[in-house]
């Protein structure tokens, strides 16, 4: 069945350490080739401090080098890879991108640290999504719209976040005034990445896309674009005044951004005039690529986790508690997009195994002889409850301060049984945001996965799916982002008369294996949740009561009854 | 100032993995030589059971073995390290042992296990202090108590203990009624030892020692003795029948058991007719040999911990719920032996070090690398806090089925900051049993550790003295507790005619080094107390009420402030 004929598009998706450019096959989502891209600048491309362990910048010129040599990249492997590809044959381009991570820019729309007075200064930087030093403004944004009674908080969990734009703006006016000043305007990298590539960069006129101005910024169509000047400049007369250099209208990725600029174009090898579609966040491109529909929760799993839902068109989604963003388009033109997520997830996994792997299980692949391990264990047996917030709570918390925790340790207690319960944790966090938006009216009938650690833990997909008691698939595509950019960049190129659902259709699609759940351990686990929840509340909800004298002895309770 | 000249007392002291015999100088308490013996049978001499971890058992006949291999040993060196001794210059033998540690006997005295018929039946070995198969029983007899409103547990922290005499010999009636019925009588290991060697080996005529009568069995003169049969009715009538084949007298270890028989003295080389004391718990006559007095609390740091306290003589000591045991003459002789204590400490660290030591901790000495790091970070620098009940809790909760916790995890965790939490979480233990000790009239000027962790982690004493905020020193006898059975080997063969205090002075004694308090340190360490106490009570009590929603947020705050 291909809904067309020799014909590609082209997906470049911006991570948190590298870019990676992917080229598609419109008639069957085939991937031909791709080009990767590890940003130079700092650690695994992180420029971090060594005093504050909540800042985390990148620096702008890796994105644009990155969307060079990846692309070009990917089109010369493309070459060889499939004879009947041509650059000519490229219908379209998308872009997806980690976000919200806010870029300071000129008059002139380049990034300030270009700016040789700003090229070291980390606060003229990209800030990335992970960044943490605002949380202090983001705490004061929720007060703020709490006491003037404005609706801004609705869409996005009812608390706004130090990851997103308007606290890292404030913070850096608080920090750095040298940077706020020279910057003319803020832009989401989503939206830097297509503007610069088309040269519709001029801040007050590029596209910006609803994805991020939704989620991040406070932007809906009911209260008129971004909240007020009047709120803005409760929080800072000089926030007020910015917002007059941002934006009035955002628009979903089936609009375009422009066409593809004819130096950039020549430098990659690719046609000038190309259209490129407005960008989004990685995590609602990847749910387009992995075949998100109502009913079906596409979760992106990698460092951090992202949990996107779709309500079926018309539906009218009721603000939820502690869900980061509700926002109509933001995934699927026509349909409310719901986004959650979770603040660290392969990047917990990652901690234990690098850090605190014993001698014991770090000979050879320490992560592969923990697995192995920990799968030997059965759901219980362990007797260990873990809280799964080293990196915060981004859902239903939204609390940045939080931190892990480990209960029910003994003389007993091995490292592949602390590093199930590790990953056991994060399904259980997986399961509160599941039942947060049933609750709400969402259901969920089943899991779509994406990212490197859906493909390559089958003992992770197994926990998730009894925890959560939902068949779990993965998603066909191993670069499901690309995917959704590259479904994109086909849709503004005016292929798929169907739109996204029949792009979706002919492109996306899940692997053969299905983990379904055990009865026994959803059993077990449905338990064990029950425990995980009090722990949740007593640390997390400033107004939960109750007490926690039986949690050790239910865990032993249960360890006895598996044993 | 030599109280005596050229003369000798043998201390054998039976651990939980080896029994050591140690040769003392009266003059001034140098140990001149010592012989280790290291139980055979088992893991490291402990019976243990694969599917029962709460299982800990001994074999009698190492104890037997062990008696003659450690002291023949430590004769044999005394006459090469000391060219005045003689076995002939022994004044005197004292024993100290683990406890509870009850043995089924037959009506010869001679452990069951002796017979054919129980040789390989755990159940008729030693029942090891460390046994917690027992603990429904324990809370059994903690509720008949109350339910009859019995003083029995007025002396024992209001909770009877899964670890204790009459808890394992029901737990015995109830799983192997075999072992039950073979067994004339049940002699606590620090009983047998001395019944032994002098051949006073009737059940019912041998001397039983106060000190494990007063903390382990209920024994008490103001109610009788032990319990009343119609109390040990209630649990089980062949409980009261029992009581008749026990003991109507305990008695302190200024008493002698008997003199050593010939038998025995031929095997080891020692005179015939030797005055043996009457035995004692091992961390009660430690702290003997560290110089016990009033005000001054004595830890003996093992695997576990025993804290030992004496209120001055004549005091009135009220009931002090949660602690172990109160008990006239247990410690010294005409003052009130006040015992407490953590059911693990060494064995944490050991379970860290042996399990947990990443990679790169773990080459080399595992231990010695991560006490390094450790001592480099400050006090709440890590931002973790702990609950050191790996192997529940015996005071002040006395509840062996809490468990270990660790909360504050980030992404930056470390192993050392792990372990130093650890050793932070057991000296809050300590503290809070400081604070109750001394919040029913006893106070703690200051402390004197002993045991092998004491000698080796400077790290883990400047902590104790930052968190309990007294002055820390070290005894000086690396066998603290050898050398207090060795001063009532002394007393009973009529040494010292200044008693006890005459016998501590000339020979124990601290080191030079005293780990003071630091300010900085104290300060920050009582803000984090404040914290544990709150997770103490959250998991531990079960009508404690509060919401643990700051925790995480001021372990952050203490983090930043000490950065």
């Amino acid at each position: 069945m291909r809904a067309t004929s020799s014909k590609y598009s082209i997906g470049v998706d911006y991570g948190t350490n590298s870019v990676r450019a992917v080229v598609f096959a419109l008639e069957d989502g085939a991937e031909i080739a791709s080009g990767v891209f590890a940003y130079p600048t700092g650690v695994d491309g992180v420029v971090v401090s060594a005093s504050d362990p909540q800042l985390a910048r990148q620096n702008p010129a890796d994105y644009i080098e990155g969307f060079f040599t990846s692309v070009s990249g990917a089109l010369k492997k493309a070459s060889k890879a499939d004879r009947k590809f041509k650059p000519e044959n490229v219908a379209g381009i998308g872009v997806d991108t980690t976000g919200s991570t806010p870029v300071p820019v000129g008059k002139d729309g380049m990034p300030l640290s270009f700016d040789r007075k700003f090229k070291d200064n980390p606060n003229a930087y990209a800030w990335l999504w992970k960044d943490h030093t605002a949380y202090a403004e983001a705490e004061a944004i929720t007060d703020a719209a709490r006491e003037m009674n404005m609706p801004y908080l609705d869409k996005c969990g009812g608390k706004y976040s130090s990851e997103w734009f308007w606290s890292k703006i404030w913070h850096c006016l608080k920090v750095d005034k040298r940077v706020f000043d020279a910057a003319y305007s803020w832009v989401e990298l989503s939206d830097l990445v297509p503007a610069f590539i088309t040269g519709n960069i001029d801040p007050l006129t590029m596209r910006r896309n609803i994805c991020a101005a939704g989620h991040k910024a406070m932007f809906a169509a009911e209260w008129g674009g971004l909240p007020s000047k009047e709120f803005l400049g409760k929080l800072s007369p000089r926030l007020a005044e910015l917002r007059d250099r941002l934006y009035e209208q955002a628009v979903p990725s089936d609009w375009p951004a422009g066409r593809l600029s004819p130096s950039v174009a020549e430098k990659v090898g690719l046609p000038s005039g190309l259209p490129v579609a407005v960008g989004a966040l990685d995590c609602h491109h990847g749910a387009v690529g992995s075949g998100i529909k109502p009913g079906t929760l596409v979760k992106i799993i990698g460092t951090s986790t992202c949990d996107a839902m779709v309500a079926p068109a018309g539906a009218d989604v009721p603000v939820i508690p502690g869900v980061c963003g509700i926002v109509p388009g933001s995934i699927i033109p026509g349909m409310t997009g719901i986004e959650a997520g979770q603040s660290a997830v392969g990047d917990i996994f990652k901690w234990y195994v690098d850090k605190h792997a014993p001698a014991e299980f770090s000979k050879g692949n320490a992560y592969a002889n923990l697995e192995k391990a920990a799968a030997e264990l059965k759901p219980g047996e362990s007797g260990l409850l873990a809280l799964d917030w080293n990196n915060g709570n981004r859902c239903v918390l939204v609390d940045p301060l939080l931190t892990g925790a480990l209960v029910g340790t003994t003389l007993h207690t091995t490292a592949p049984g602390i590093y199930r319960a590790l990953v056991e944790a994060t399904a259980f966090g997986s399961l509160v945001i599941i039942q947060r938006v049933e609750e709400y009216g969402t259901k969920i009938k089943d899991v779509v996965t994406c990212g490197g650690l859906a493909e390559k833990s089958p003992l992770m997909m197994q926990i998730y799916a009894d925890v959560l008691g939902r068949p779990i698939r993965i998603s066909r595509s191993a670069q499901s982002c690309a995917l959704g950019a590259a479904i994109f960049g086909a849709i503004v190129a005016g292929e798929f008369s169907g739109g996204i659902a029949a792009a979706q259709k002919a492109m996306t699609g899940t692997r053969d294996i299905v983990y379904k759940p055990i009865r026994g351990n959803v059993k077990t686990y449905g338990k064990l949740y029950g425990l995980y929840r009090r722990l949740h509340d007593a640390f997390g909800v400033a107004d939960s009561s109750g007490n926690l004298a039986d949690v050790m002895k239910e865990l032993i309770e249960i360890r006895k009854s598996v044993r």
